[in-house]
């Protein structure tokens, strides 16, 4: 038995979230079906991160189990030819079946997108969360610099996610970028917990217009409570843009 | 009675072009129903880019007449209301009762973007032309200011096309920018014949490609012969930025 590790992007638009779900297609499921087609068994892929209906992907990671002796990195372009146009494979590589993509350590890359402008511009409303109020981006890069480090994120926790063993988490980096009409609010991790990209971008956003005041973001994380924080942004503005294993990347490079 | 005009942008994807038809949903068709339900009664725009379907675009105009008294400018906003998510109205204003949006001289801008990589990007499907093959980037560019100043465009018509009175056509700048794995071929000209930034861009494309000799783009011009061009590049690649017209700009500044 071999476990093989795909690298997957897709346009969340149409999908009901990453995880196999009764209510809808699910990106998991389509990637399930492609593979077991391909593979001629029933193939369970297990997913790094489980985004929500609307969030996009630039590099989610997902594992599966075969006996196929296809050269690993070929998985992907025989998957993509089973795939619909709005998921597709970036890579393949085969890993240690201990290998788990979840309970392993990670680094993992968030942007959050706001398109502000006056007007709504229909070419950027699938991947950008339009705001037109004026924003200040200062008290927004301020506010979004404020999370690096180790910190309790309770704040910014889901109020309905289940009981974490630990709602610590550590931020290497989070800023602001500024081009033209977009502003990207780009988030590096250890892990984030139950929709807490789109709870900082929310709180982001409500200190950017003026509706929290600067320099709020302290003590909202300080709070350790869901109330403190901002709303949650829609899903739509989010993708998930990459995951790093830096323990096995270099037992990989060493290969 | 009133003339006012639209500056229009979509997401062509989901329309049969912009032009009313009988075989499908229209970008025009969709804001003659919306006007004409803001207004109460039947309105029929002119267009001044009839762009074909799946063609995008960040500013094209439309005019209308209309009895209404609306501030012109509001126009817009009470358009969008009606308007789907797709196709958003950018700016409105009203002109004189003798402008028209095609029989006026222009100056339009078009891009036709690129993806150069070695697997399809799902969240980029939309807007941008796939490519995996290497291509050369200086000669593509070299290709692109090859088209600048007056020239006869008959290579770069679509056969179908019916004869124009001229298929002579200024072109003020053309140029590829790179930024990452993005090309965008950027072009500005007083006109286009049917389908010429398409058939421009697969021409460049072939030429990136070394599918057509390197410097072969004057030749190709100058044989005034659809067959010496390369294919039309697909539409979703295409995205009409703008239409300027500059003697009214001037009057309209004046006010």
């Amino acid at each position: 038995m071999r476990r093989i590790m795909l690298v997957v992007a897709y346009d969340g638009t149409n999908y009901c979230g990453w995880q196999v779900q009764p209510n809808g297609m699910t990106v998991q499921e389509t990637l399930n079906r492609a593979l077991s087609e391909l593979c001629g068994s029933s193939i369970q892929t297990i997913g790094a991160s489980r985004t929500d209906a609307g969030v996009h992907a630039k590099g989610n990671v997902a594992v599966f189990d075969t006996e196929m002796r296809m050269p690993a990195d070929r998985f992907c372009y025989a998957l993509n030819t089973r795939l619909p146009e709005d998921i597709k494979v970036q890579a393949s590589r085969e890993v240690p079946l201990r290998f788990h993509p979840r309970y392993t350590s990670t680094v993992k890359t968030y942007e959050y997108r706001i398109l502000n402008r006056k007007l709504p511009d229909p070419t950027r409303r699938l991947d950008t969360l339009f705001v037109y109020s004026d924003l200040n981006l200062a008290a927004m890069q301020e506010a979004a610099e404020c999370v690096i480090g180790e910190h309790d994120f309770r704040s910014f926790q889901a109020s309905g996610a289940s009981a974490e063993k630990s709602t610590v988490r550590r931020i290497y980096s989070s800023e602001i970028r500024k081009e033209g009409e977009l502003l990207t609010f780009r988030i590096v991790g250890n892990g984030f917990l139950y929709n807490m990209v789109r709870i900082l971008a929310g709180t982001i956003l409500e200190i950017g217009r003026g509706n929290l005041p600067s320099g709020s973001m302290r003590r909202i994380l300080e709070a350790r409570n869901r109330a403190a924080a901002g709303p949650t942004a829609p899903a739509h503005g989010l993708t998930l843009i990459g995951i790093r294993y830096p323990e096995w990347e270099k037992l990989w490079a060493e290969k």
